[in-house]
């Protein structure tokens, strides 16, 4: 049959990105605590389109995606990239994996655990510029208002919250990323809140989690703040964006704080 | 040219809808305050199908639409299922319309104004069974924790949640259904949580609704129970589902309750 | 620490539902192919709360989840749902979960394989009236418009749709509810259309299900009726409900459906 | 009462973003046609957060938008950014709004007239560096495969898409940018797809478009590149970015294309 794709085209455009997008895919990814986690990715994929070629050959992204379905470590999205540009004769590959992330989180007084979901997004490219890789973490939190705090003689609004962090890291000793683990991030956002929440909260939890947001009021703007100082002291990342937002339970719209931030070498 | 939809079917089934979803249009609702206000509806428009037609005239539902796009008064919805029902040959016809509604608040103190959302639906349907209209509001509200509070030495958590209640009423004096206003829903919802929600606080008015919302602690059946006790006392109202939910701030995920009544006539 | 949702309530409500929703959950389901698979689900669980108590204890929903969240099999619903009444002092109890369930599908030609995810619930209740099970699956397809065929000198427009199948079925011999596999609902579906969707197409398959579509044109009204004469004809179905959705590759709007069917026993 | 944003903030970090997000609001947008349009926006508002200020004084958003909230037009995004710095004692304001835009669109061969919605998006910044303005358009197409149609002995695979243009356009002569209308950049989509889309058809018109779909196969990479010529050669435009999408009909993932341009001056 002929292959129309490989048609000739004149318009002299090389697209930036051709691909697919929005397919649902479940997926291994890799656990600090558990090894291994299995759950379920939005997947893209896409490579540069070379200007004198008139389509690229969708299918293809299908059949690399199948090679390698099984986990996602820190090397499998460089081999998918790696492969995209080799079967589909491109100078560059992207590909991104969006996917709840599930961590048991134990409850602060009385140890009872429940599973907690956390976003979380996989950025990968590859061209002639060189390698890249953005982990983006978005973690549910707590906070509690403290100018309500302060002028109210009694009580505070609080609300839920989060705070995203997209990290770029450096290479490792080894020639790879230095990695930054999700739980990491995780952890991060917590401590720069009122309070983390839980899946599951007994009474005396419940007590200690209401007093512990009343001690440590935040504006979304200190959230925002709070997270990137403990990112910018961490020697592994070179760049990240921090987004905080607050559901603001006096008002029907979000509060948000936004601070984006690259290291400069010396 | 031929007529496909108007062959022949041998299945033997009549279907219960068949039209057309996810339509967004520009409409005109009536205001109590203001008379009019225009807004954008989501709209679903079906008729039911006999089982000797292979199909409908779908674009007959644009063309209905298009002679009523202006003002949606009580009289609209019924007005459009008679047209639908007899351009299309249909015993029966359907409309669902959703959209956002908005009113101006008063902050409670400075009485500062600002514009908040209401999410509204109209459902009507007529056919051989009568007429029937079920108004749907969702009122954004503030809830406080009763238990939180009681056992905290000081704080309590709370958050935005929504109190939903879907409605119908009985026909008034003039053979037409005595109208329940989507303000009226708005206040029953109000006064059933901890707080109302706003568009705009100063701080004079954060001092006032965090402390009426401590004063009022509810947990989300009691925001269910509160509004259906004054639902059910208001006479016009013969039906109703209420939903009450709460983005609760210690979890990631939503509490809700449920209460749906109808009246027993005597 | 005192039970405030223990308290006495004097509304005389007894709330339908009270209880969490929007929990983001991993999950293992049944699959007749590959014996299990994992995915991620969205659950929502509730109890009837007597009108004399003032709040259900919603930690509890968490618990009992978490000591059942491994394997879903046919018996696992209806066990939460009675661990669900025990421990919540509850006369019924409900649980909702939906999920993306992946099958793999050969292309028709070159039976080159990929995965598909299907959309499917599974919605558990019981009671005093007895038990109650709805499985529901939604199965993307393509459906090619009659109309635009027959008046056309060439071509036929199609788009992509959607058959959802929310289906009761009966007791089998052993007293278990004998089991409707996605896997068949999903091939009722693909039946039904103009043509199955897949994840990887090469060019011979891409021209036979071009031309298959071609040759199998169906309205959207068919499209729900294809389905319902082949449910009806399964002995085990006792009830169902078929919506058909066609994304109308003419317009901005989408196209659709709806039957519903119970068995009359004779 | 004490202004505790105002306190000194210790941490060194000046936020790009502190605001609100969310916000639904009606309205009024120029209309090229009927000078004015009533809709409903999603609006954010934000300003750059010195490093010594702890928080912003979210309300004040609120207080801005309220007294601009009637005409969008060309200057009001900037009177509001102006206004946004002032009030805040800010260097730098964003603003973005997100609203459905309708135009009445006739059949191509009947006239028959129906309202059609295309998403389109303002996004306004003024900073020490200047100010910025991108208009995003995003219209939705038909698109017809030329692989499908030339290896297929009959028929051709075709889809609902979409074609969005980020555009930033010079300055004109009185000192304000030269304005590009939405219903340029909808023409722009409307003729690189194989066909527009329409909200009402009559059998003629759709026989029109099925036949002149057939007769324009694109590929999703070909609107991308048929979009881009145009908007290249309009002297107005500085830069843009295209993105067109496939909602495929014989997969359930989407197809789509990216290309970013600059003008470079000489």
């Amino acid at each position: 049959m002929v292959d129309v794709q490989n048609r000739r085209d004149g318009r002299m455009i090389t697209l930036d990105e051709a691909g697919i997008r929005d397919l649902l895919y479940p997926v291994t990814i890799l656990d600090r605590e558990r090894d291994r986690q299995r759950t379920v990715a939005r997947i893209s994929m896409s490579v540069e389109l070379p200007h004198h070629f008139k389509g690229t050959h969708m299918s293809r992204f299908m059949e690399v995606l199948g090679r390698h379905d099984r986990d996602f470590d820190g090397r499998t999205i460089p081999a998918i990239l790696e492969e995209l540009k080799r079967v589909l004769d491109a100078r560059s590959a992207r590909m991104t994996m969006e996917f709840p992330y599930f961590m048991e989180k134990r409850a602060p007084v009385t140890g009872a655990a429940a599973r907690m979901d956390y976003r979380c997004r996989f950025q990968g490219a590859s061209g002639p510029g060189g390698e890249d890789f953005v982990l983006t973490v978005s973690v549910p939190v707590s906070s509690l208002c403290p100018c309500s705090r302060e002028i109210s003689s009694y009580g505070a609004h609080n609300q839920r919250g989060s705070i995203t962090m997209e990290v770029r890291s450096i290479a490792g000793g080894d020639g790879l990323p230095s990695m930054v683990w999700i739980e990491e991030l995780v952890s991060v956002a917590e401590s720069s809140a009122s309070s983390p929440v839980y899946g599951l909260l007994k009474r005396p939890d419940e007590k200690f989690v209401t007093e512990s947001s009343y001690d440590n009021p935040v504006f979304v703007e200190d959230m925002a703040r709070n997270a990137s100082v403990q990112l910018m002291s961490d020697p592994r990342i070179i760049w990240f964006r921090v987004t905080a937002e607050s559901l603001e339970s006096i008002h029907n719209h979000t509060a948000y704080a936004v601070y984006e931030w690259s290291r400069k070498d010396g």
